[in-house]
C-alpha cells in the first residue's frame, strides 16, 4: 500500500507524523555522516536529513525527481519551523548530464535567450514561476469580473479569410485549397457576437501579428484579453469600465499573490480614484512643451508614451492614463468617428507603453460601408461581417489588453518575453 | 441627462417605476389604437404597449434595436406579470432589410448551412443562445475545479514546428522565412509545463487538425480543454480526476443553467457513484459477443463507440465508460506503454462517441526515445522536447476534452457544429 504524497505546505499540520513528500532536490550538500537534501514542489521548500549509512546520494544530482517518506520534525532552520527525518528514499527520475542553467541560485543570472532556451529549467526557479502564477491571477481576475457584469465567454476563429486591423502583417496559412490567416484580433467576431444577442462578451484568446520587427514590447503570438459590450453612450462607458476592471484584478492579485509579489520584492501600483484623460492633441502639446518632443503627427512613439507617463506620474499622480480622441487616420476603420478628423476611442498608457486600446464601434451599416472605403478597404470582401450591421445592431464599444504586456509592466520586466511561457517572435519558433 | 438602462429581468423590482429598457424587438404587432411590442435583451422578454397616436412604428421591422422609455405597470401576460406602457420609443437601428431567417418563432426551423451562414442572427435565437451559454458553464465549471485542485491555467504557443500527435493532418504556417504548423494540441507544452515545477496545469485553447472528411463529429479547429498533471501513480489517477471533474461540471451546470435546460427541455446526465471501466480488449469482445460486430482492430470506429454506449447505458447503468489499456500501436508515441501490446491510456466514451483521450506519458528520457522510434518519429526532430526528460520529470498523465463535443452531447445536437459558434471545417472559411 503507497502512502499518499503530501505537499511541502501541509507539513506544519503534520508534526511527529511519518509522510510521503514528493518533487525536485532543490539543493543537495553532503556532510561526513548524513546529507542535507532541500526537496521543492509546487508549495515550497522544505529541509531533508538523510543519514549516509542508509542511503547512499553521492550520485544523486541536484533537480532529480525523489520520492522521500520519513518523519516530520520540529526543527529550526531557514526555511521551514520543521524538517524531515528521510527513512525512504527513492529516485523517480534521475538527473545524467549536467544542467544547462543553474537554477539553486537567488536570481536567474542567464541572459534572455538562455532562459527562453531553457524555459522548462528557468521556469523551475521560483521567481520565473512566480512570474506565471500572477500572470494566472491576472487572467482570473479578468474573467471573474466581467463574469460579475454579465459578460458571456466566447471562443472565436483564430483562422480567418480576412483581417480585421489592415495592414499586411499577417501569417498566411493554407486551408485545404483556400489560402486564409491568422487573426490579428477577435474584433469582428466580438461585435458580431454582441449583436448576437450576448450583449456583452469576452474573450482571453491567441492574437497574431506577422510584424517584422524584433523588440521587447512586441511578440508575433500574444494573448489578447478582450471585451465588447453592447448598448453603451460613448467610449466613456468603456474607460469606466476598464477602470473597475483595473481596480478588481489589483484587488485579486493583492489577496491571491502576496507571496509571490513578496517573492519578487514588488509594490503594486494603485488606481486613485480616477485614472486622469488627456485628448491625444493635448498630449502631442504636453510632449512639445514640457519635453521638446515635436516629431510626433497621428500616434506616438516609444518614447512619446515613455514621456507621457512620466508626466502623469509627475504631474496628475497616476501610472496610468487615457489618452482620447485619436485621429481618425490612424484608427482601425471599425472606429467610431468623432468630429471631421477624431474618433471616440482611446489608449490606455501604463509604465512607459500602452497595455490597452479601445473604443466605440461603428453601429450603422452606411456608416461602416463609408468609413471601409476611406480607409481603403474593399466591402466586398467583408459581406459577412458587415450583413451583422444590415439587422439590428446596438451602440457598442469595447477594448483589449495584452496579458504579457500588463504582467511584464505590473511585475517590472524589461522585456515582454519573460512574461511569455512559450514565446514567438521574429526568430524564434522553439521550443 | 440620460436614463441608465435596466434589464428586462430587472422589471419585477421596478412595479410603477419609470424605467429606460433597450434591446431588441422580438414581436410587434399593431391593433388600431396601441401596438404591442415584445423588447428582449440578454435577460428575457417584456411586453410593451404603444399608443398608436403617439408613436407610428408602421415602419419598424423587427430586430431593429431599440430604447424605450415608459411606466413599469402589474399585467397579466404569458410573458410576466408586468409590463411596460410606452412613453418615449426611439430607434436605435433599424433593420432595413427582409430578415433572411425567422428568429422568432419557437424554434429555429432552419437547415444547418443557413443556420451558420447567419450565425449572428441564429444565435439571437434564444434556444440557440442557450447552447452557448451552458457551453461557457462548462468551461467555468472545468476551470473553477482545476483551480481548486492546485492547478495553474497556462496558455501555450499554436504554432509549433512538428505536430506533437503524429500524422500528417497538420495546418501548415509561413512563420516569415520558416515554415511551421497549427499546434494538433498543446500535448508537449502542457507536459513541460509539469516538468517546469508547476506540476499541475491545465489549457483551454484552440487546437487544430487539417482532416479532409466533413463528419458530423469532427471540426478543423476546436477548442481543447486540457490537463496534465505530475506526481502520479499511473493513469487510475487521471480517470479519477476526470470523473470528479465531470460531476463538478455537471452540478455547476444544475446550478447556473437551469433557465437554459428549462428552455431546451433536457434533463443532465448523472454520474452514479462510480464511471465504470473495461479494457479496450474485453470492449471488442462485447462487440463481437453482444451486436456481432467484429471489423475492428486497433482502434474504435464511430458504430462502435455507439455500441459500446449502448452496452453502458443497458448493462451498466452509466451513460459514460472508461476504455482502458488502449493498444499501443494506435496511440501517440508519448503514451507510457504496458506490458508488450498495451498502454496505460484511456478514453472515455459518452452518449456514443469518445469526448477524451487521456492517459499516463512516458517521463524516461531514453524510453521516450525509443518509443519515438519505434513510432517511426525522428527523435532530432524533437530535441526541445526530449530535452525535458533529461532534467528530472515525475510521472505524470492528462488528458484533453473537446469542449464542443461534451457541449453537443450534453445538449442532445446532432452535429458538433451547433455547439461551436464560428465553425472552421473542410469548406467553412466563412463568417
Amino acid at each position: 500500500m503507497k502512502m499518499k504524497r503530501k505537499l511541502v505546505s501541509e507539513l506544519k499540520n503534520s508534526i511527529d507524523e511519518k509522510v510521503n513528500i514528493q518533487g525536485w532536490i532543490y539543493k543537495i550538500r553532503r556532510l561526513k555522516l548524513i546529507t542535507f537534501v532541500i526537496l521543492r514542489d509546487r508549495s515550497g521548500l522544505v529541509q531533508c536529513i538523510v543519514d549516509n549509512n542508509e542511503f547512499d546520494l553521492s550520485k544523486v544530482k541536484v533537480e532529480s525527481v525523489v520520492s522521500i517518506i520519513g518523519d516530520v520534525k520540529e526543527s529550526k532552520n531557514t526555511l521551514n519551523s520543521f524538517e524531515v527525518q528521510v527513512e525512504n528514499f527513492e529516485v523517480i527520475s534521475n538527473v545524467e548530464e549536467e544542467l544547462p542553467i543553474e537554477i539553486n541560485k537567488e536570481n536567474l543570472e542567464v541572459n534572455l535567450d538562455t532562459m527562453l532556451n531553457n524555459r522548462v529549467l528557468s521556469i523551475r526557479h521560483p521567481k520565473i514561476n512566480a512570474i506565471f502564477k500572477v500572470q494566472s491571477s491576472i487572467v482570473n481576475g479578468f474573467r471573474e469580473f466581467l463574469n460579475k457584469e454579465g459578460f458571456t465567454e466566447i471562443h472565436t476563429s483564430k483562422i480567418v479569410k480576412e483581417g480585421a486591423e489592415g495592414g499586411t502583417e499577417v501569417f498566411e496559412i493554407k486551408y485545404f485549397e483556400n489560402k486564409a490567416y491568422l487573426a490579428q484580433s477577435p474584433q469582428f467576431y466580438k461585435q458580431m457576437m454582441v449583436g448576437a444577442g450576448f450583449e456583452r462578451v469576452f474573450e482571453i484568446g491567441h492574437a497574431y501579428r506577422a510584424e517584422e520587427h524584433n523588440t521587447n514590447r512586441h511578440l508575433n503570438e500574444y494573448i489578447s484579453m478582450d471585451l465588447e459590450m453592447g448598448f453603451i453612450e460613448d467610449e466613456k462607458d468603456i474607460m469606466q469600465v476598464e477602470e473597475r476592471l483595473l481596480k478588481f484584478i489589483l484587488e485579486v492579485l493583492n489577496k491571491e499573490c502576496k507571496e509571490y509579489l513578496n517573492l519578487l520584492q514588488l509594490e503594486l501600483p494603485v488606481i486613485q480614484r480616477e485614472i486622469p484623460k488627456i485628448e491625444f492633441k493635448e498630449a502631442l502639446e504636453i510632449l512639445n512643451k514640457e519635453y521638446n518632443k515635436n516629431d510626433l503627427e497621428g500616434d506616438l512613439d516609444p518614447e512619446g508614451e515613455k514621456l507621457l507617463c512620466e508626466y502623469a506620474k509627475e504631474r496628475l499622480n497616476s501610472e496610468f492614463i487615457f489618452l482620447t480622441n485619436y485621429p481618425r487616420k490612424k484608427r482601425p476603420m471599425y472606429t467610431m468617428p468623432l468630429g471631421e478628423d477624431g474618433t471616440h476611442s482611446f489608449d490606455l498608457l501604463f509604465r512607459g507603453i500602452e497595455i490597452t486600446t479601445g473604443g466605440q464601434r461603428i453601429h450603422n451599416y452606411d456608416m461602416l460601408v463609408e468609413n471601409m472605403k476611406y480607409k481603403g478597404f474593399d466591402p466586398n470582401n467583408y459581406e459577412s461581417y458587415l450583413s451583422t450591421f444590415k439587422y439590428g445592431m446596438p451602440k457598442h464599444g469595447g477594448l483589449a489588453i495584452g496579458l504579457e504586456r500588463i504582467t511584464a509592466k505590473i511585475l517590472g520586466l524589461e522585456n515582454v518575453r519573460e512574461a511569455t511561457l512559450i514565446t514567438r517572435d521574429r526568430k524564434r519558433l522553439v521550443p
